[in-house]
């Protein structure tokens, strides 16, 4: 295993996120506060380190996806700890694994809190709360690859790791290419929200918190009542682009560069949006009598259904109190997630079409046992590692959803609250129901079911793997190899 | 598509479920209950009919998986219309519909009911209630093929649809000797346990019904405290043999033929024990403040992991007041059911091992990626085709769970109630929690809840294919062909 590569990129990972903790430092001048300070200290101790861990340069490029798991669930957990620094050193949060599990859940845009009073928190906490819900939906790696020059093919390996969902492909030959692209639309797109939100009556720092949610599908709000205090101008503008954050990126590729029909054509975003549209109607007719008229059960139910299925997690109704049927829409859909290759949490769109298909397949070779079908997604054959991938994807996925409960229950809590908070975190949505809902937070568990928390977000956000990896002792076993031969 | 063998086996269905009526009748006579007669008279007409059916005898003889599939879910569907009669005529069960639930209910030795009060049955209709249990444990198309002659190579398919578990293969060389075989040692066992009941102060009707609900894995009770009102001895004969219908039959097999070493080597029943004792100990640590002292909690706890595991769904004590992680645990063991070829349900250890080694060898590929490992279960690799027909079944299985709950969450009941009555019917088990708990029953549900239990359970009982494969509309678009060319 190539060591050196892993270190040089977590070296990396170390002066991107000391430069982006310049951010919040500068929104604590903007409004006085010194705790601001702290980013600036933090920051720079992690450039520094990071620089001098990255002094030698990389000799040795050579990496598969060995090294890209394993330096992505590394990347992930060094990012976790330096972002969760100003937090506790501030004494903002006071506990250590509560300034984790915050951090995690901003990188990882889950959006789950174990605060009580946000409100109470300085502008520049605030500001770099929501601003880690922007640098995770993209993925810093990602980050890494757009500006760094790394060898074209190996560095494929790293995209595959972080980004979400099961088919990154190249959209144009040079992979640095493609990872600027989305960030250029990334970028684009948020600003655009911004932009629309100050038009609304926000200021710029409310615009750009929010925006940062929503871009992120992360969920981090800055007012207790999430988005319940906004105006109905303001609440649109967040459904329409949690919507549209929630949309595979490539669409936007195509459109980019006029592909219109290609983009259109597009059968994901096509199911997607159909699913939205659906969940919405159903919604609507079983929450009708609980609202005042159909226009405010109509935005009541776009807006959670838009927050759930991209696994944002804002709110602007304590839908817990909701009837059970439209609870159990809500559950569904935080599993089946947004499309694939978009900021969105849970297991995609394009899974369980894949899935759905498979078992059709199954049952049409029952009927016809000579005749050979292939599964289709988009119209193109899914070649048959991608089914296995998936099908071991899952089995992975309600693996470690199976465990995950049954270590929280250790805890003696409902179980809605337990089923649900797992199934908030490993899709990256936020608030689940019962003592975890929309009005609550997590932070009456103990520190060791906020530890599997903390992984189960990591899991759901970097697709398993990564993070499995790191559990699996053989791994452990060739890097002390490589140590004892360098002895 | 061969209808004629599809017509051909349901008209032999029909004879032999009206010659199974006899024996409730019988008890109807011993009891001098008047209500036996209505058995005596639905057995008559099904016998009949069914050898109208089958009076021209069998010309085409060759049907594949297909027809096997089709075969399977229509005769179970018959079996339960026929056997509900009984309740619904005599109108100790006034509603259609639930008597169609407790008879499916019966067959697919599930052993939820949807009775407030099972006490006041007559003997006759009690002694049907459990014999269903009975039959519908070793399965009635196996019982065909143990006594008719068929040709011996296609009627593997049928067995391959009907018998649990993922791998059936012939023991001995003759498919007929295997499926008499197999009730050889089914009643071997039902007769053994019947003996050490009587021993333990039964009389001959509890005994009986007790070991019906034992030897099917069902659960159907004759007194509404279900195994509560037994003596330790009684109950620790039933916990003891619940795990013994647990166990995978080829084990006996191999021990009936004295291969003691290829018995002992079976790493699927290792794995069941092994689960079963991790869990009593678990549940024991857990439950042993609620008891008194540690020989009540043990026996509490085996009674019940023994019950729930098996899927056989007694119960000696409320274990909905247990702790959160006691009932999390029962829930997934709910899950993972039984061995493969034994009369439980669920999904099936040697499946859930499977899918614990396809998953760890996806992890290991990426450390090795040019190392080829192969899932291995009991020394022998694992067929591809086997791997990808259980990630195919697991797929099914979630899905039709995930529209089942959907469906049930319209009713408006919390979701531990329509999650857990989702996975007690469709792995066959009986009572979940909540609403559903140990003490409660099925009986509030609307009709149209209640159909979707009857088709959770037969698909569970059938392994999903048969009862989906009804669903599907290609199979009728190809029978419609078949009558329109005879036309």
């Amino acid at each position: 295993m190539n060591t050196s590569v892993i270190k040089y990129i977590l070296g990396k990972v170390m002066v991107i996120s000391g430069g982006l903790m310049l951010l919040p430092c500068l929104v604590g001048l903007l409004y006085r506060e010194p705790h601001g300070l702290y980013f600036l200290i933090v920051g720079l101790t992690s450039a520094v380190m990071g620089e001098l861990l990255t002094i030698k340069g990389l000799k040795n490029k050579n990496f598969g996806i060995k090294e890209g798991s394993i330096a992505t669930g590394l990347s992930w957990i060094v990012l976790s700890f330096i972002g969760c620094l100003p937090f506790y050193l501030s004494g903002e949060i006071s506990s250590f694994i509560d300034a984790l599990f915050e951090t995690v859940s901003g990188f990882t845009t889950t959006g789950a809190s174990i605060l009580d009073d946000v409100e109470c928190l300085s502008h520049c906490m605030l500001f770099w709360r929501s601003f880690t819900h922007w640098i995770g939906g993209m993925g810093i790696l990602v980050f890494i690859l757009a500006i760094l020059p790394m060898s074209g093919g190996s560095s494929l390996n790293i995209m595959k790791a972080e980004s979400p969902g099961p088919s990154v492909g190249k959209l144009v030959p040079k992979i640095k290419e493609t990872a600027s692209w989305l960030y250029k639309i990334y970028i684009g797109l948020t600003v655009a929200e911004m932009l629309l939100l100050l038009c609304g009556g926000m200021n710029l720092f409310e615009a750009s918190t929010m925006t940062f949610g929503t871009a992120g599908t992360g969920g981090f709000g800055i007012t207790n009542s999430s988005c319940g205090g906004y105006n109905m101008y303001c609440q649109w503008v967040i459904t329409i682009f949690m919507i549209l954050f929630g949309v595979n990126f490539n669409f936007y590729f195509f459109m980019v560069f006029r592909q219109f029909k290609k983009a259109i054509s597009m059968e994901e975003v096509r199911r997607y949006l159909e699913i939205i549209v659906i969940a919405v109607i159903l919604i609507v007719i079983n929450i009708y009598k609980m609202c005042d008229g159909l226009f405010d059960a109509i935005s009541k139910a776009s807006f959670q259904v838009a927050s759930i299925i991209t696994t944002t997690g804002y709110s602007t109704t304590d839908f817990d109190l909701w009837p059970h049927f439209s609870k159990t829409i809500l559950l569904w859909l935080m599993f089946i997630g947004a499309c694939a290759g978009s900021t969105g949490g849970g297991t995609k769109v394009s899974r369980v079409m894949t899935w759905v298909r498979t078992t059709k397949k199954e049952l049409s070779s029952y009927i016809h046992p000579r005749g050979v079908k292939k599964v289709r997604v988009d119209g193109k054959i899914v070649e048959h590692d991608v089914v296995r991938s998936i099908n071991v994807y899952y089995a992975a996925f309600f693996g470690v959803f199976a465990v995950s409960v049954f270590l929280i229950s250790m805890e003696n809590y409902d179980f809605t609250t337990n089923f649900s908070a797992v199934a908030a975190t490993i899709n990256n949505i936020g608030p689940g129901f019962s003592l975890v809902g929309a009005t609550c937070n997590f932070g009456f568990f103990n520190p060791f079911s906020k530890l599997v928390f903390i992984f189960d977000m990591l899991a759901g956000r970097l697709e398993l793997f990564p993070m499995l990896m790191l559990l699996y002792p053989a791994v452990y076993k060739e890097m002390g190899k490589k140590v004892i031969k360098k002895i």
